[in-house]
């Protein structure tokens, strides 16, 4: 908690938070093996193709599931409300969406958690009808207090089998800090993994930048979920890179990603070593801000080459040399910044506008053959980074979104070990924010 | 302008603005018939396939255009900045983006343009280095000052003959409240109006909802660029109504659009009376805020019966009946909730996200007909209606975008007119945001 949540969870903060009308964060629900990963039964609303199968997934992983729809509010305390409105085919059944929602919304727990399945507007029966659940969803995210998220997925026809991974990521703390997103499910090929605790089992991932901040968090998160991770950061943080790397029971790679003969060494490391690599994640990024009229060109050329270039040639060796094995996974990072633009950010929103073009041109490059390229954007996100941040900007900053305070890097890193997952072939050509679902956007 | 402004363009106003770092919007230029378009000479910079067409356009149309990338700094106040990047056919290349705008980017003038021209990233030869383009678009606008606008516009290849009705829209006060937008020119077929200055002579356009605010505004546009504008509302406002249809020498027509005989009702008066219609606008729209554990059914009902079961079987029957005459214009009437929701709107916000989908829908099945349909999103606009919200929610509302003020009805009424225009067949199915580059999104 920071020291404004901790202030309104007081007996005095409570009720000035109250009488002012102030933000009031809740403490987040995060992922933790020794817990369930819902604190209630889940809701199972609608009734189209995916409430079996959906169904089923939710009580294999060991849900309580509720089916109904007209359920007397306040009677129970639901952990999640999910409902099916792939059978909403035409505006008026829109309705159904209301009847479902009106009468439980109220009882959804604390960190809640929405979910409205839906199928892809393009080849929808109404497209109308079913991007309108975009509309609602992402207000009923807006709506929610305590810690509630809400989010929309659509699951392609033939994709039925394919939500596990997902479904697991969005009913856990897991997805804490995501809320308002919508996902894309299709048809591509998913693998059940032998283990679901650890899914990343014999995999090996590598993270760049994983010296400190997002990118630790991530070789954790990938460890811990089974991975051997390659920890690349730069020579001069070789010391912190080391540690990481041993906290994970990895191995640390130094390397400057722009050099021009990175990509032929981490290539020539990985299949040397690991004999290639199965999750690629790039987190390595630098802001070096100015508005642009102030800017000297060595801050515009050093966040491109970092960012974008190094990104953009790394992908290149591992994809033409094969390095990246089949059923590949590659995660960008890209940035609140990247979608909504920033001031005294050109350099850095256009290398994270960048990433997202990555992800289209890649993810299309492989549809169908079982890699997936993704991204996770990230919004305001405490680290070093932000806490060095004045006061006051730092304060509206982490406000201005639905869960009013800032997300950890731990959040961004759970993001990625999901996008990351075997099971999670279905999902590409994704970009997911990690937000609180900020105010923020294009 | 608003109290504040007026207090901000003070001299104490000034003081405090500046010591406080206070929002400071500055009056916008808005189109009249007896000014130039721009303040001031284009810069035109960049090499790819745009240069020559988009030069010739600007020079026809009267600017004055400066061909060039690296002027001295405030040598010349600007009244625009246009950059051709579709040579930018990889991320190194985005260096010329910087080498262009740094130098000159302070001498842009009050109420300056900031144009980028790319190719859509899904054909471009980089995809990742045109997508780049979007966060540095954006980035721009958030950093320019006194009321300056910046937008991406991607034409298509082929498409390069297509831009004139874009360019006078975007480098004049017409799009005085457009900011940070990004705009798809493609290959759909255009016509050049006998008469730029009335480009609607001769044909039909329907408003409904046009007794009052935005819709009047529209009805008020669309009679000065030349149409004979069938004004539409329910006959409970049928004073208002004729005023408006006579001030615009247009006619009015009494007509509840949710009434099960309104199609039919709809497509024989615009039959009999004018042969059919050319340019339809679904203004019509209605809310009935409550958050959704609050919202009783008839709040549902009516918003979903209002803002979009009517407006689609409106389409379907004037597409169907063959009323919308060819190269017909249907515009819709979105709304930033529809993007990134919003609180005590899931009635509303379900509805305006069908309005993209409809967009969606209908562009890609009139496709390279010479028909298009698009959306303008509105932002905080000065409305009766917003003038009646609180105080302190009406100012944030209003200071939340990037000219720290709202938009005015006629500013909607520009860009739908933009949409409506002959030459305008090339774009199709945009959503386009009249909202300052609201600080809100998705």
């Amino acid at each position: 908690m920071d020291r404004y949540q901790s202030f309104a969870r007081s007996g005095v903060g409570r009720f000035v938070v109250r009488k002012l009308g102030l933000p009031d964060p809740h403490p987040l629900r995060r992922h933790s093996p020794d817990r369930p990963p819902l604190d209630g039964p889940v809701l199972l609303g609608g009734g189209g193709r995916l409430v079996a199968p959906v169904g089923a997934v939710l009580r294999s992983i060991g849900l309580d599931v509720v089916r109904g729809g007209h359920h007397a509010p306040g009677a129970e305390r639901y952990g999640a409300l999910v409902f099916d409105a792939t059978a909403i085919d035409g505006v008026e059944r829109l309705r159904e969406l209301y009847e479902f929602f009106h009468p439980v919304i109220r009882s959804l727990g604390p960190c809640g958690r929405v979910v409205v399945l839906g199928t892809p507007p393009g080849s929808a029966a109404s497209p109308v009808a079913q991007r309108a659940l975009e509309g609602f969803t992402r207000s009923v995210g807006k709506e929610l207090k305590r810690g509630g998220t809400a989010q929309l997925v659509h699951v392609a026809e033939g994709a039925e089998g394919s939500t596990e991974s997902t479904l697991r990521f969005l009913l856990s703390g897991r997805s804490a800090y995501v809320s308002g997103q919508v996902i894309r499910i299709g048809t591509d090929p998913v693998a059940a993994p032998g283990d679901w605790s650890r899914p990343l089992a014999g995999k090996v991932a590598l993270v760049t930048g994983a010296a400190r901040g997002i990118g630790a968090a991530i070789a954790d998160v990938l460890g811990r979920d089974g991975a051997h991770v390659v920890c690349l950061d730069v020579p001069a943080r070789g010391e912190e890179l080391s540690a990481v790397a041993n906290r994970v029971a990895g191995s640390a790679l130094q390397l400057d990603v722009t050099a021009a003969d990175a990509p032929a060494r981490l290539v020539d490391h990985l299949r040397q070593r690991h004999g290639g690599v199965d999750v690629v994640v790039h987190n390595a990024g630098i802001t070096r801000d100015r508005t642009l009229g102030r800017m000297d060109e060595g801050r515009w050329d050093a966040v491109v080459a970092v960012n974008l270039a190094a990104q953009e040639r790394l992908n290149e060796a591992l994809l033409d040399s094969g390095a990246l094995r089949a059923n590949g996974r590659v995660v960008g990072v890209s940035s609140i910044a990247g979608i909504a633009g920033n001031v005294g950010q050109t350099n850095y929103a256009t290398t994270k506008a960048g990433v997202i073009g990555m992800v289209d041109a890649l993810s299309a490059r492989f549809a169908g053959t079982g890699t997936t390229v993704n991204a996770v954007a990230p919004g305001f996100i405490e680290t070093g980074m932000t806490a060095a941040v004045p006061l006051v900007v730092r304060e509206v900053g982490r406000r201005l979104n639905s869960l009013a305070q800032g997300g950890l890097p731990v959040d961004v890193a759970e993001a990625i070990a999901w996008l990351a997952h075997p099971a999670s072939g279905g999902v590409n050509g994704n970009v997911v924010r990690v937000c609180g679902q900020s105010l923020m956007g294009a």
